[in-house]
């Protein structure tokens, strides 16, 4: 189980972070400053006004309900921005997305042995919200079979094992950490699967937004027919992470079942008057009002914040190719059409001491994909954040990662030792 | 397990007060507007602007420390106000009050077996709480015994039943549901029991500053001398339940040993990350450019709201007198000396069906003791709150609850006869 171990990974890295303040980070999936440059205090405020005039909301100040008060807003932002046909009524509001995870989980695995599917690498948070629920977590197997085939075996597995799959959580556009997109294709044959099994799935769309190129592929939420994704965002990346605002929306009905729809979502937010009790009503107002004053699309608004994005993902792949010539170094990466992250494949194995001995003699900080993982595939794999690092230090910490993993191979082509040189 | 029934309590309660939103509710546990009167959008700004100013944050809409970016400002304003000796370093700032419960629980009770001791009636978070996080309660005796009794008689019957008391729940000041306090005596000798048996108390104290008479008793958390008490603090009664925040401060040594309170702080925190990842860091500004501003004391700013929750007692004491004439009916209630609620013991069965005639005949609602409650000891009372209904209709209110009361009970007396004439 790797929940348990990524828990302390979390921990792991805010270390080597806090030893080495003046290090270039490529570790954090954090969005870039360019999100909140044009935001500050004043803007909180203009936007809890705009908001409190408009909403017929008694008292902000208050208790609100349980679900949310800017459901609707959501669900109108989420249809115009990702496209998924939504409705406030089946959306509730949550403290960030990780909430709608924890809250999810265990009402969709209630029962011993029910198991929630999850890619090989995924990302921490789901491990984690797993963990902290009691969850048991199934890995799909890191193969080049489609990921239908996979979760086919997976089910078949658990059930010589008398467990059962009753939720898959996916992140199709831009996954972290890989960076990679689901295609049309496998989006649909999925969902075909989990039809075929009621197998729930939890759509993550942190980074659906930041598209540098190619065309747009429709969420799974959008493409669902029988009632079988929620859909789970979040304005970590679109307005900021301090308003921790995400949301879970159901689908209409649940393998054509409304009433069980109903029931799903009474139980997760009866769960979550115990969790959290409310969203921040004043958290709802800000992202409330932006979003009325941006008649619920974020797409012009997030304009200057993807450029950026894209900026540093072109630096990165542009130092990248730089920095590891491809001739004779078994280095490759991935070209992530969007998103935070790339992927590194590297000729050693990189794990937490490799983290650190990159820190102390190199001055970068990476994640190792090992981090992510439930077995050895992974090893020797780097995520490489580019989202919230200037193109200059992405030059910089690039380079620095190239010597570490040149003098760690024993690598000394021409360009390392250029690179190293004290010019 | 009052867990599960619990849960839909809140949700029959809300349906209650949507169905009748012309009713005067003496049901509902918030704060009144006194609270906020003095505040608004631009305050918020300000607040923000002066947490901001001198606080040492780099980013403010960035994600931000797990454990919070104002633990020190609570932990100073818990010392002064409160008189609790803590520590920045051992305050971990949740979303809410109820965040800290669902954290602290399931990390006190990791065990098959291990249980959390509640009073019975208790208040409805906790054991949602426990529900949330699959943690067993056991209610103490609802007996006239000593406090201390009973927790050794939990204890002994626990082991029989080869499980074991890991936590105590208590609001010692002004409880939810009754409104009673803890006396000192009573604090010491659970102190004492809770030092032999290793039992962690959570102390929840989110009523201390609504004090009406009588001098302040010390908080348990002032009074450990073995390190057995967490602190549970919040500021949805001293500021607004919109922020969301609390906080959970654990003893400096856990029993003793101060790595064992350390690995229970980092457990905590790493639950945290993996249910809200971090409180927002603009409510944490907003309370912290508060605090600062108010040099870590909120009793000067709580006045206005402490006096007219103060002046809700005093009128709804006074009507209770005016309406329940003591000759001859069995109707009695308590003194509460603080907080939000008293409880009125009544000559009839008053549960979900007496809640809903008394909304649709006589337009109050009022709270079954019997919702708090694990057995049929709380039957006859009624859960009633002042803080949120102005004086006018508290008398009003209260009016109509006796007609209600005394029609049910075939009361004829000569003010209720009074009462119920049309003038």
């Amino acid at each position: 189980m790797a929940g348990t171990g990524n828990v302390s990974v979390m921990n792991f890295l805010n270390e080597v972070a806090e030893n080495y303040p003046a290090a270039i980070s490529l570790a954090a999936g954090r969005p870039g400053k360019q999100l909140f440059e044009s935001i500050d205090a004043e803007s909180v405020s203009r936007w809890m006004t705009t908001f409190s005039r408009q909403a017929p909301v008694s008292n902000l100040w208050q208790y609100g309900r349980t679900a949310g008060i800017i459901h609707e807003l959501i669900a109108r932002q989420i249809s115009r921005d990702d496209g998924v046909p939504t409705a406030g009524d089946r959306t509730v509001v949550t403290t960030g997305c990780q909430e709608a995870l924890t809250l999810c989980l265990p009402q969709l695995c209630p029962e011993m042995g029910d198991v929630v599917l999850v890619r090989n690498p995924t990302y921490i948070g789901i491990t984690g919200a797993a963990a902290a629920t009691a969850v048991e977590v199934h890995a799909l197997d890191n193969t080049i079979v489609g990921i239908e085939a996979q979760i086919e075996k997976a089910i078949e597995q658990l059930a010589t094992e008398k467990r059962r799959a009753r939720a898959i959580y996916l992140v199709p556009d831009f996954d972290n950490p890989t960076g990679e997109v689901l295609s049309l294709e496998e989006r649909k044959t999925i969902l075909t699967a989990c039809a075929r099994h009621h197998l729930v799935v939890l759509e993550d769309n942190p980074y659906g937004m930041y598209r540098y190129e190619g065309d747009i592929i429709p969420p799974m939420a959008k493409l669902d027919e029988v009632g079988c994704v929620i859909y789970l965002s979040t304005y970590s990346k679109t307005i900021a992470p301090a308003v921790r605002i995400g949301a879970a929306t159901l689908p209409e009905t649940l393998f054509g079942n409304r009433t069980m729809r109903i029931a799903l979502f009474d139980a997760i937010v009866e769960r979550k008057s115990f969790v959290t009790v409310n969203t921040s009503p004043l958290c709802q107002a800000m992202v409330g009002g932006l979003l009325m004053e941006r008649d619920c699309s974020l797409r012009d608004w997030l304009r200057p914040a993807v450029d950026a994005c894209r900026r540093n993902r072109d630096a990165m792949l542009a130092q990248l190719a730089k920095c590891f010539p491809a001739n004779g170094v078994p280095v490759c990466w991935n070209h992530p059409k969007g998103g935070f992250f790339l992927c590194l494949d590297v000729p050693l194995r990189f794990d937490a001491q490799a983290v650190t001995e990159c820190a102390t003699q190199e001055g970068v900080i990476v994640m190792p994909m090992a981090f992510f993982s439930f077995d050895a595939t992974q090893d020797h794999r780097i995520r490489l954040a580019f989202s919230a690092t200037e193109p200059e230090r992405i030059h910089a910490g690039i380079m620095a990662l190239s010597r570490f993993i040149g003098r760690r191979c024993g690598f000394t082509g021409q360009a390392h030792m250029r690179l190293q040189s004290p010019s």
